[in-house]
């Protein structure tokens, strides 16, 4: 498989469709596997991580899903296609700087990633469009158990599955939902709800994991404990808190429209003419804007554009991305060059963005 | 006349032609007369100031032009109509405020306007696309003469025309020069230039004459004493010096371009984007981004916008405009969203902008 490819087509979950789509971008579960017959990934040597690299090989490309399953040499690549891999969210940034010999199994639609030697030997992801956990759920079991009539994992009848963190021990499950909340964000009423998610041990990050920045008023809200909770348990939290928050958002942009059409309206379309416009554009800036127009789509005040067309640029808009599109390495300003004319390309109908 | 109707086409001297007309946006010549057998207008009381009016109708409406004349009564007109009159620069503020009867006439072409009972008893002036001063003296020195013909001049000998104010006695000739001049503005070197002119006792003014802000990037250079000068040698000194502040704003935005092109681009275009995007827009942020699209289609960075186009909006986004064109009457925050409209409107292209 060439990674290069990835970028003719994007992942599944960016489609747009699905429960709640407007708000939640997408569901994701992982669980933290490991291999009862190797060492973790921090005590084994390169050898070692070869070997379950290979042990590994047919059960994951075995998997069922639906369309097929692809087995990629992480450490084989090029750092810019493990680049490429993090901005889909496939691998994670830890794995694609890590050493050693690693893998990852990827489904053709992209819902499916198993990170093969990060910081567990097997880290088993699934992810759909919108609100849709439990379909993650169901899906991610079958993976799992159809994973374990191959291998024996590493489990404690009296811990549950053994992890390399202590926060994963038990079901190692993390159940995660990337929402999208401009108007809790823009009226700062999001701190309210980060404060409350804190209290009840749900942890929320930025658009690429663990101590990425909030960047295009994007949520990832997730479960920090593992350990002494049943997997039922932790996704019912998360089922039960994150209509809530929805909830919470679409009353904001309610009230920002009563109160605030006009400028709600003139702030949303002076961004989307700005990302029609501007010659240069750094990532931070594009994703900020993006963030308007996207929330002025879901009110209606923009109408010829499409949700998944905005999901997309989120993702091609990133330095990987964009340089994999033009075949070539771009420094920082030569970027800022190119994406703002991938933007007034995709966003001007024509889709040859190249 | 209807003096509305005037809104339905452009002055001739916005058409955006003429010499150096990317620089220069018109030429203008004023000449300062009186009327031997009347008190000066601040003196002169109601029933002499109807009287002047009424004795100035047939010479002014008879002068020698090559489109209509028409003969306005403007303390007849509602004050909207004189707003409009100030806007299309064809009478000045103070004659729009001022009490009493007052008139002015005005070729079908807008390049002539006659004003009476302003200052002085009659304002001949005189405005032409681009760097065009010797057409201006040309035709105003017709007028004038022509005018003489019907009636007698306050004139001394020693002095020569006696005016309201003694800064105009003698040619009573204010001639003038409206430049875009953006690239200095935006280096700051501006200022250079204008303590250069003050020291030759040339005054910069802005779009609106007299104590008007320097709005859009608009210079209006023009000489401060006609006392002791011929007519020819101060149109001469404006003649020599308004070429080399052409040559200097050329120089700089070559510089610009050469130096800083990206920048100069990503601009320009984000101006643009934003006047074809905004739902709400003031007067103020219109003219600046105006400014910047005006140089973008100079320096060939914007390929699908006339000249003449901009110069229009310039005028059509004014306050009285907005709602002669919009027949009612509006706040400043529903001028605001019109003002947004019309520019949305006229800048997609489509030409019908109510």
């Amino acid at each position: 498989m060439n990674v290069e490819d990835l970028v003719k087509t994007s992942g599944e979950w960016l489609r747009g469709t699905g429960p709640e789509s407007d708000i939640v971008i997408s569901s994701r579960i992982r669980l933290a596997r490991n291999l009862a017959d190797y060492p973790f990934v921090n005590r084994a040597d390169d050898s070692t991580r070869l070997e379950i690299v290979e042990t590994l090989r047919e059960p994951l490309t075995d998997v069922p899903v639906p369309s097929r399953m692809h087995y990629v040499r992480v450490d084989e690549l090029e750092p810019i296609d493990r680049r490429l891999l993090v901005e889909r969210q496939l691998i994670s940034h830890e794995h694609a700087e890590m050493p050693g010999p690693r893998a990852v199994a990827l489904s053709e639609h992209e819902n499916v990633s198993l990170m093969v030697n990060e910081e567990d030997h097997l880290r088993i992801q699934v992810i759909h469009s919108g609100l849709a956990l439990d379909e993650c759920w169901e899906e991610i079991n079958k993976i799992d158990d159809s994973i374990e009539e191959h291998v024996t994992y590493a489990f404690s009848d009296q811990l549950g599955y053994l992890t390399a963190c202590p926060t994963n021990v038990g079901t190692g499950i993390r159940c995660s939902v990337m929402m999208h909340l401009p108007a809790l964000s823009m009226t700062k009423e999001i701190q309210k709800v980060v404060n409350a998610l804190h209290k009840i041990n749900l942890a929320v990050r930025g658009l690429y994991g663990e101590g990425s920045q909030a960047m295009g008023d994007f949520y990832q809200i997730s479960n920090q404990v593992t350990l002494g909770r049943s997997e039922r348990s932790i996704l019912s939290t998360l089922k039960d808190v994150v209509p809530s928050i929805i909830k919470y958002e679409r009353r904001v942009r309610d009230a920002l429209v009563k109160d605030n059409r006009d400028d709600l309206h003139d702030q949303i379309a002076r961004a989307y003419g700005t990302l029609r416009s501007a010659q240069k554009i750094s990532s931070e800036e594009t994703m900020h804007l993006l963030s308007s127009v996207r929330m002025g789509v879901n009110l209606g005040l923009i109408d010829d554009l499409e949700i998944q067309t905005i999901n997309e640029l989120f993702i091609y808009t990133q330095p990987a991305h964009l340089q994999v599109l033009k075949h070539q390495t771009l420094s920082n300003s030569e970027r800022n060059v190119v994406r703002a004319a991938f933007l007034r390309d995709r966003l001007s109908g024509r889709q040859n963005g190249s």
